[in-house]
């Protein structure tokens, strides 16, 4: 592209040797940072409470009982990257690859560069960075078939349905979740790079919440349609919690700490929902907009009373509305939602709107927990209306690695 | 898309009202944050230095000789939205429009909702946003032809472009920047709600920095090859950014404390880029990838030294280096670079890597400053072997609004 090609340096003389140079230059930038704690450019200082990078530094494991990236306080930015398995990769490939994946995993969530990471300066601010790794029928298929927990399938058609095939599915599932988008970016470069040789791109989807610090730690997130979106999941650290997302029978040993992903790309009209007024908006959901708190409550965490009635006689929260139709009587019918808005430019020939949610559930058992809900919301749920599923896709969740091991090891067995 | 309808509820009975009700909404949902300053989710609480969400409080103000988002340290997200008027939309509704938008900057940037916001909870948390309003030629010619600036016209064609019409030009660009996606996605929304009647979208393009908090305050940005990016920019608050940016000469009266901006939406070849060993990379800009020092220097603000050569006789900064290339002897073609990364989602049927750079420049004088550099560029650059231009526009950058007024009243007579 250059219009005079400089003399003697062609891509010969300028090859590849990235790794080595990295891990020493990572070193050097690293320390730079640790011994230099006030700005030199005083016109660019700025009043907050971050002025160190503190945000920065913050790391989440790698290593454990259960990956991360689920009960993690949800990060700011996620990107899903699900990836198909190239034809004919051997089981032992597909190990070697998922040692590789975790290696660099469990670098890069601790600040350390990627083994053969060619900027090696991203890699030092992990900002809570995590990567989670989900296993589609496909790759467990070629692993250890027999072991197959009897959800890990595409999701049954539902009459909401409007999917495009370019947002189903997929083999390996990457989500990758930080406070910093430059380090989410990285991350993802890095993985793929690992992934040349194995596996192609089946699709990426990305997607943000409120930053870091910009709102209260433990505020629940808004989606894209204003409203307070997450109240009822359960508490991490509680029982509750533990039995939801990590399960409590029958589960395959391969998958013991481990879960299920099911990930849902649904477009949010925002158009039409504009044209609703406030009361149909709380309405569709059975909660405030200004809070998140029931219709027949003030607080987020009050329990919503679903025999309250108007002076009409009519339900104050509406048998139609999302909350009450995605309510189980069945308490086993729980799931934990860690959704993320995405807002992308509208694609050539598109609607301008080109918005909605990735959302993202997890659950012991698919069918047991998260499809019960879903069978519901597709029957009857107002907010159906303003929301279009475009993409689906199931996920095995192992359980996190042992140090020197690799996510997914014991599906080899 | 329901599958049973809920008798009663259509659209007639849920018809638009948000904006009075909104208004009242955010006043308590902004009472909410205010009053309970520790979280109520004990598992949720994180250790960081931004608890009680100060970063999203600060604010930038609107009003002003010179608009904000410019001398403004860069924010961490920025969406520019390029819009075409609408066929015979005439001077008068322009100037509508114009102050529709600029009085919904106004109260969004100072964490108010817009006139009519529909989601006024989004608009409490501002996290320093700006929206920049960018005239393109388009614009100017509908309002006052005569008083069109020469530079105001598509760049030419350079050697190394490959633009793709979907990228270039527009009649007004929305520069809307802001340390937190949700707080940019809402304002977006509602700017282009404004503009429904008006104009339509021409394209939309976002880009990313470091996180507010993630990295220390005045630290220079990285792109994605891992540099250090905007080293020698002229920095805010010195006479020397003030002649680079508001000028000092023969500016049209319109534009008396404004500015013009070029946006380059240019490709980086990540793959190839990474087959370059260190050594080839830092020659390429002519400085280190570890601190962005002149590979003559040390440190990142240290004057690079052209005439220093190596023991065999080498500059030790090549002459095609991107920064000897872009450095001019002229003291005059000066600018002020203020661009943000970017990393798509794959096109269908395109590269799995969609990233670059959205390059944004600032300069008085786009034939005087920007020009020759990116002439001189086109001739010879080490960098034009990674990178290559697909998206190109100029836009006159009109000056602040005064309260009560809006932005680009002067041009109106
Ligand atoms: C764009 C699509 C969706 C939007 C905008 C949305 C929004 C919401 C909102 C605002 C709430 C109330 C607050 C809360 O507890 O989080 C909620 C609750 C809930 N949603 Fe959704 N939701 C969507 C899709 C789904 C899907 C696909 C499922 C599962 C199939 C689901 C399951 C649930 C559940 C289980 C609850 C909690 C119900 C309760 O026990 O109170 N949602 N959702
Ligand atoms: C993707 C494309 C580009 C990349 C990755 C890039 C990267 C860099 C880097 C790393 C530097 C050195 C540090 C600094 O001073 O910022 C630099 C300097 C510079 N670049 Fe670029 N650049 C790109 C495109 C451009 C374009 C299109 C122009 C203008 C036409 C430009 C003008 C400059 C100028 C004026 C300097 C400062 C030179 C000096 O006085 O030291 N760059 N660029």
């Amino acid at each position: 592209m250059s219009q005079e090609k400089p003399q003697g340096v062609g891509r010969r003389r300028l090859l590849f040797g990235g790794a080595a140079a990295g891990l020493g230059a990572v070193a050097a930038a690293g320390a730079q940072w640790a011994g230099n704690s006030s700005s030199s450019e005083p016109d660019l200082v700025r009043t907050g409470l971050d002025e160190g990078g503190a945000n920065g530094a913050q790391t989440v494991p790698f290593y454990g009982r259960h990956q991360a990236g689920i009960a993690t306080e949800p990060q700011t930015h996620a990107s899903f990257v699900a990836l198909d398995l190239g034809t004919d990769v051997s089981r032992d490939r597909i190990r070697s690859w998922l040692r590789l994946l975790s290696d660099d995993a469990a670098a890069l969530t601790q600040g350390q560069p990627a083994l053969a990471d060619t900027e090696a300066e991203l890699a030092v601010r992990p900002a809570r960075l995590s990567v989670t790794f989900g296993f589609g029928p496909g790759l467990v298929k070629a692993v250890a078939p027999h072991l197959a927990p009897p959800w890990l399938a595409p999701l049954p058609g539902f009459g909401i349905d409007a999917l495009q095939e370019r947002w189903n599915g997929g083999d390996l599932l990457l989500q990758i979740c930080a406070d910093d988008p430059l380090t989410v970016a990285h991350a993802q470069r890095m993985l793929l790079k690992d992934s040349r040789a194995f596996a192609a791109v089946r699709w990426i989807q990305s997607g943000f919440r409120r930053a870091y610090g910009s709102e209260q730690t433990g505020t629940t997130m808004r989606n894209l349609f204003g409203q307070v979106d997450g109240s009822a999941n359960p508490v991490p650290g509680t029982a509750e919690f533990d039995r939801v997302v990590w399960g409590d029978a029958e589960i395959p040993a391969w998958l013991d700490g481990g879960t299920s992903m099911v990930i849902r790309r649904i477009a949010m009209n925002l158009d039409t929902w504009d044209e609703l007024d406030r009361h149909g908006r709380e309405e569709s959901v059975g909660r405030t907009l200004a809070n998140g708190a029931p219709l027949t409550g003030s607080a987020e965490h009050d329990a919503p009373d679903f025999e309250a009635v108007t002076a009409l006689g009519f339900p104050v929260i509406p048998d139609y509305s999302h909350m009450r139709r995605a309510r189980p009587d069945n308490p086993r019918q729980r799931i934990l939602r860690r959704s993320y808005n995405y807002d992308d430019a509208p694609e050539p020939g598109g609607p301008v709107s080109n918005a909605g949610q990735v959302f993202v559930s997890f659950q012991a058992d698919v069918s047991a927990q998260f499809l019960p809900i879903q069978e519901r919301l597709d029957k009857l749920d107002l907010l159906n209306e303003w929301t279009t599923p475009i993409g689906s896709a199931v996920f095995a969740v192992p359980p996190g690695a042992r140090e020197g091991g690799f996510v997914g090891e014991a599906l080899f067995g």
